[in-house]
């Protein structure tokens, strides 16, 4: 008899998420009789995604009941499964921070906050978990996932995985390509955003050639002319590409995005790596139309929401989306055994990685819980240019949030790239700093040296 | 009854170096009666140093042997200790290589072949020894020890024990503050080259507060009117004292050299950090000089060497050098116990770093062996921001030597900071690779990718 359980959806007020959350529970007859707990600070939308949720429920005709709340700790009473899928700050603050870089002679990424707030909230909802339901998993599903779900298995007792879309990344080399997904094997560890193929098979034969093929065939035509479907359209282009042939293994999903500082200097060096016309997600170009396609959705889900005859299941589908959250509870709740692409604590899965570092591997999951699958290691080249450095960058971002030294913030700053001296970074991190969306970070964070002192090493 | 022992010198050129060890020979009763086999691939040079060493033995009334030879293998025939001083490219070769780079619009600091050739050379020494003298401990003395050392104990079964200056850089605090070196207590582990002051004691009592109180009061006033009395005065410098405030350790000898690129822009910014004339040892300024002051007391050797009416004493002195191999040959052979500060594989006495990664600690030496001293943890700000990039930065290094994969060259180039572009580095690294001088590493480094095919990646 299979079991139901009961959800806490925190940051519940992205319908998207939410509701292909309802969708793919609506769709799993086995946790039919759950209870979803929608959680937001935003009550407003938090009321519209219930309604809808509702709506959509009544129409497939499935057994499901719903909580709404502004109160975290009341929908973690009880939870089973705890999703967080919440961003502290908007998409319009970090534009806002984008602009003011700008100024200091920064392109796109500059100097920040770190992941400061993120981190916050995650610690937040884990402390509230460790008091109110310690045996709920956590399903984080919010970035930083690497960063963040490493953080919280470090400091509390929950039992966390991470999820991202980025690995299905492959399913566009197979789109290209012309492979029918259902013939490939595919594997690609390594650290969320950070992961790279190390199998490609299809029918059980390496694909690789194929794409050696169509490099040498295509690439350069496609390099030309291709012009992207969405800013996130980059797994085959030059700049990917690149990446493979330095490292022998396709970097995927996310990962193309963070290869190196010199894919990102300005906007024409983006397009030359990342194609027309946006030159990938990262650029003044592409963050816009990503807000502005994000916005049209929300009006448009705004719509059906207030539109008592429309059809929810017209608006949403009636397919199971991609997602692996309800796939993973079904799992872990009714035995309902599969392999997912999963955050959680290396434990040897990965070898020369860290047992307390969280990596993104593939895992068996079942009621025994979910079982990292030992991938082996990664290439010498990969380990030693990509992936160290990444979890360095992780592990001093971890312990400038934890011991507020604001001297590590600077040492982040100096590290960009595109800094060219220390006054520069120094001034741009005291301008973020003075942001009033900022005061909490600025009373957080202090140089260990005594105060005004710094002005002695400011170079005129 | 005290052990003699036979003692080769690989790069026995420098008569600077060789006679000092000659003088801290003759200056150790218990080692009368051992040999020096100077090996030097030039043999005028050679002959030179073997006759001084001659004269200065006689003069002092000494009793060592002498043996010369172009010919490393008969030079490590018998040998229990091989010393390793040889630097294969000179001054001249590294000054050109730095006029290049300019043209490719780095300051001082461009792309470079690595380590590729003391690399060949420290591993051609320690593979003869493995033939020729396998119970023989190699003191490498010649840069760059911390990679150097790492690889050949990896590699190889030879028992290495790296040397260096740097950590007599506190002498220099000592002296400016006043204090008596007899009553200072001292330590510094790390890597060679990254070594951070964890204890100074003066007669027991904390002495970091002496400093503290030195930069509060004269700091500012010693950075503005102070001239350097050498181009590698700069323990004291306003840079060193400003990676103290950052790390809250004061970093030792050479370490300050590497704290961070913004250190190192351009000439000013140089000046402004390491203080005037020449703004610390690695500028366009200073290299010059140390050249020249090689050159001028290479030349009052040479006139000494050929007069046969000079003192050898005079020009050498009759005091010990500060130099530690003669001591540690003392203790090895003859138990005459001491701490010294050596470059050994970790085998766990720095907490957090691989056991076969070679740092720098304290050691207790005698006729056991060389047994490092368990130091603890450096703070881990210390790790995350210099000790672990640093050697991350090694591994990549050896690794790119070992595998002779020039994509490694390019990214190592990339990462400098200086750099601008893909495109630069690129250009760059192909014009070292050019240079006659440069054949061999050309001829070992390739692409991983097919021929031709990065012109596909260079950007108009």
């Amino acid at each position: 008899m299979p079991e139901s359980v009961k959800i806490s959806v925190i940051g519940a007020g992205s319908a998207t998420f939410s509701l292909g959350l309802v969708k793919d529970l609506c769709l799993t007859e086995n946790l039919k009789g759950s209870e979803v707990s929608f959680m937001d600070i935003d009550a407003e939308r938090l009321e519209a995604v219930t309604r809808m949720a509702e709506r959509y429920t009544a129409e497939i005709g499935s057994d499901l009941r719903f909580e709404q709340t502004t109160d975290r700790e009341v929908s973690l009473k009880d939870a089973d499964f705890v999703i967080n899928t919440a961003m502290v700050q908007s998409h319009y603050h970090q534009r806002d921070m984008r602009e003011m870089m700008g100024k200091h002679g920064y392109y796109y990424r500059g100097v920040s906050a770190g992941s400061f707030y993120q981190f916050e909230l995650m610690m937040g909802v884990a402390r509230d978990m460790e008091r109110i339901c310690p045996d709920a998993w956590l399903i984080q599903s919010g970035n930083p996932v690497f960063d963040g779900c490493t953080l919280m298995t470090r400091e509390t007792d929950i039992k966390v995985c991470g999820l991202c879309h980025g690995h299905y990344g492959y399913f566009h080399i197979c789109k290209v390509l012309g492979l029918d997904l259902d013939r490939v094997d595919f594997q690609a560890p390594g650290v969320n955003h950070c992961i790279w193929m190390t199998h490609f098979l299809y029918d059980g034969e390496d694909a690789y050639p194929l794409i050696d093929q169509w490099i040498e065939d295509q690439g350069l035509e496609y390099w030309k002319t291709h012009v992207a479907q969405g800013t996130h359209d980059i797994q085959l282009s030059r700049g990917a590409v690149h990446q493979y042939r330095m490292y022998g293994l396709f970097p995927i999903g996310d990962s193309p995005r963070s290869g190196g500082w010199w894919y990102h200097t300005d906007i024409d060096t983006k397009k030359w790596w990342f194609g027309e016309p946006w030159g990938g997600p990262d650029t003044h170009l592409a963050r816009p139309l990503h807000v502005e396609k994000l916005e049209k959705r929300m009006a448009e889900i705004r719509g059906a929401a207030t539109d008592s005859g429309a059809k929810m299941t017209e608006v949403f589908g009636t397919e199971k989306t991609r997602e692996q959250q309800v796939p993973i509870i079904d799992a872990l709740t009714n035995n309902v055994e599969g392999v997912f692409q999963v955050n959680v604590p290396n434990n040897s899965a990965l070898e020369g990685v860290d047992d307390d570092v969280v990596v993104e591997v593939p895992a068996l999951i079942n009621k025994k819980g979910i079982q990292p699958i030992h991938v082996g290691a990664l290439p010498k080249k990969i380990m030693l240019e990509q992936l160290l450095p990444t979890i360095l960058g992780m592990e001093r971002g971890i312990e400038a949030y934890k011991t507020g030294d604001k001297s590590m913030l600077l040492y982040n700053a100096l590290e960009n790239h595109q800094t060219r001296s220390y006054k520069q970074a120094f001034m741009a991190l005291e301008e973020v700093l003075a942001q009033p969306a900022n005061q909490e970070l600025a009373e957080r964070f202090k140089y260990p040296w005594p105060e005004g002192h710094e002005k002695v090493y400011l170079m005129d």
